[in-house]
C-alpha cells in the first residue's frame, strides 16, 4: 500500500510556484495577486480564507481580502466583482462560499470574469473543462488529478467509481476521470443518494473517488483488492479527547480498507493539503496567461 | 416492447410549436427567427441546413441561411458570428459543422452569444447544464430526453450505460441522466474507446444509450431483459437494392435487441428526428428568453 501523501506533495507544489514567483520578481515582474471575497462573519469561512492568504505569503503572492457585511445585496457584491474584474492589478479572485440568503450565488458567480475565476466555478469554464478545452480546474478536482500524477497511478482503461454528483467534487471528477488523456480515459460511474446496489457497484471500482461526508462510509469489505481509494470526505466528528473537541474524519475506514488498497489518500492530510496548492497554482496560471496576452 | 417513435413526437412538438408561433403571431407579435450560418459546399452539410430551414418554415418560424465561401478566414466568420450576436431580428442561430481546416471550431464557438447558441455548444451553456442551471440543452440529447419523458420511462435509480464520450452526444447525455429531476437522477457509467470488459458493464444496464457509430455493434446477448434502449448510431451502410445505394443502420441489432427491450428507438424513425424538433424547441425557447427581458 502506497499512502498518497497530500501533504508532501502540496509542499512541493508550493516550492515549485515560489520559484516561479521568485523568477517572475527577478525578471522584475510583480507577483502574482488573489483576491478573496468574504461576505459577512461566518467563523469558518474567515478560517478559510486566511489559511489562503497565508499561503499566498508563504509562495510570495500578493493577496488581498476584500470583507463585506453580511448585509451586503446582491446588486453591491456584483458591483465589487466588476471591480475586481477590471482591477488589472488582481490575477484571479475567489468568492468564499456560502453567501448570506439574500444573495443568489449562480448569479454572482456568472458575474466573475472566467479569465480571473481561479475556482474554475464559472459555466464558462466547467463547460470548457467537460468539453476538453484549455480552463481552470476546480482546486480539489485539480488537486486529486496532480495527487495521481506525482504517483504515476494507471487510471487508462482502469473503472473509476465516484460517490457524490456535487458541482465542486464528484461532477467535475467523472467528468475529468472519463477525458482522454491521463490521469484520466477511465471509465467512470457517478454514483448519488438515488443509486441502488452502490456496494455491488463500488465492489467494480479500480479507483474510487469518495465525496460523500458520511464518516466510515467506505469499509473493506465494499472495495476489491488493489484498489485506488481517494477519500475527499471532510466530516467534523466530537472528540472529548481532542484539545479542538473534534476530529476531522474522511468517507473511508481507512484502518481497514488500506489493508487491500495500492494506493489510498489519508484523513488528513490527502486530499485537503491539495486544494489550497492548486488554488495558487491556478492563480500562477492566470498570471501566465496574462502576460502571454 | 413498446417502440420510443421520434417520427411520431418529433410531429408532435412541431404541431405544439406551430401552435405557440400562431400564437406570438396574433398578438402581433414577429415569429422566432433561425439563422444557420453554412461555409463551403459540403453536400451533406447543406442537406441538414435545409432541412432545418424547411422545418422552421412548417412551423412558420423565419429562417436565413448565410452562406460563405469555403476559403472564408477564421476571423471574417467571427465578424459574421458578431454580426449576428448584434441582429436584434435573429433569435437563435447555428455554425453547422464541420468547418473548413482553416478555422478553429472551438474559437468560432466561443464568439457565438450564449443566449442565441440555439445548438447548446458554447462551453458557457454546456457548463450551466452540467450545474443544473436551466439553458440551452444540446438538440440530440434533449430529444432524448424528450422520448423518455413522453414515454414516462422511469429513469430514477436505474444504472444508465452510455457508450461514446463525444461532446454532442455522450458526454452531454452522460451528465445529463444523473442529474435530478426526472429524466435523470439514474446512475451513470459513461464507456468509450478506452473501456475493457465493455460487455459485462452493459449487461448490467437498465438503460443503454448507444452513440457509437459500429452498425449493429449492440447484440441481444450484452442486454438484459428489460432494456431500454436509445441507439444513436447513424451509419451509411452500401446497399446496391437501394435507390440511394445505401440504407442508414444504428448501432442496435434492432431486430433481436427489440425481443429483449421494454422500450427502444428504431433507426431511422427514433432520435434522429427529435434533433430538429429540438432545435425548433430551443429557438423559441430563445424568442421567449428575449419576451421576458
Amino acid at each position: 500500500m502506497i499512502l498518497l501523501d497530500g501533504k508532501k506533495i502540496s509542499s512541493q507544489i508550493k516550492e515549485e510556484i515560489a520559484l516561479e514567483v521568485s523568477k517572475i520578481k527577478n525578471s522584475g515582474e510583480k507577483p502574482p495577486h488573489l483576491a478573496a471575497v468574504i461576505v459577512g462573519d461566518d467563523g469558518a469561512s474567515l478560517t478559510y480564507v486566511n489559511s489562503k492568504v497565508k499561503a499566498c505569503k508563504k509562495v510570495g503572492f500578493d493577496s488581498t481580502i476584500v470583507r463585506l457585511p453580511h448585509t451586503t445585496s446582491e446588486i453591491e457584491l456584483i458591483h465589487k466583482i466588476k471591480e475586481l474584474n477590471n482591477n488589472d492589478d488582481i490575477d484571479g479572485f475567489i468568492i468564499q462560499l456560502p453567501l448570506p440568503p439574500q444573495i443568489n450565488t449562480q448569479k454572482v458567480l456568472l458575474a466573475v470574469d472566467p479569465s480571473k475565476d481561479v475556482d474554475g466555478f464559472h459555466p464558462e469554464n466547467f463547460g470548457k473543462m467537460a468539453l476538453d478545452m484549455s480552463t481552470f480546474i476546480p482546486a480539489t478536482p485539480f488537486g486529486i488529478l496532480e495527487l495521481l500524477q506525482r504517483y504515476n497511478v494507471e487510471t487508462k482503461g482502469k473503472h473509476t467509481v465516484v460517490i457524490g454528483r456535487s458541482h465542486i467534487v464528484g461532477r467535475p471528477m467523472s467528468i475529468l476521470m472519463s477525458r482522454k488523456g491521463w490521469p484520466g480515459n477511465s471509465t467512470v460511474t457517478l454514483t448519488h443518494s438515488s443509486t441502488k446496489n452502490i456496494t455491488q457497484i463500488i465492489l467494480q471500482a479500480d479507483i474510487v473517488i469518495s465525496a460523500l461526508g458520511v464518516p466510515n462510509f467506505l469499509k473493506a469489505e465494499m472495495v476489491k483488492d488493489g484498489v485506488v481509494v481517494i477519500d475527499v470526505g471532510i466530516t467534523r466528528v466530537a472528540c472529548e479527547d481532542h484539545p479542538k473537541g473534534y476530529v476531522i474524519k474522511g468517507d473511508v475506514d481507512f484502518e481497514e480498507v488500506s489493508k487491500k488498497a495500492s494506493f489510498i489518500t489519508p484523513v488528513p492530510g490527502g486530499v485537503g493539503p491539495m486544494t489550497i496548492a492548486m488554488l495558487l497554482k491556478n492563480t500562477l496560471l492566470a498570471r501566465e496567461q496574462k502576460m502571454d496576452f
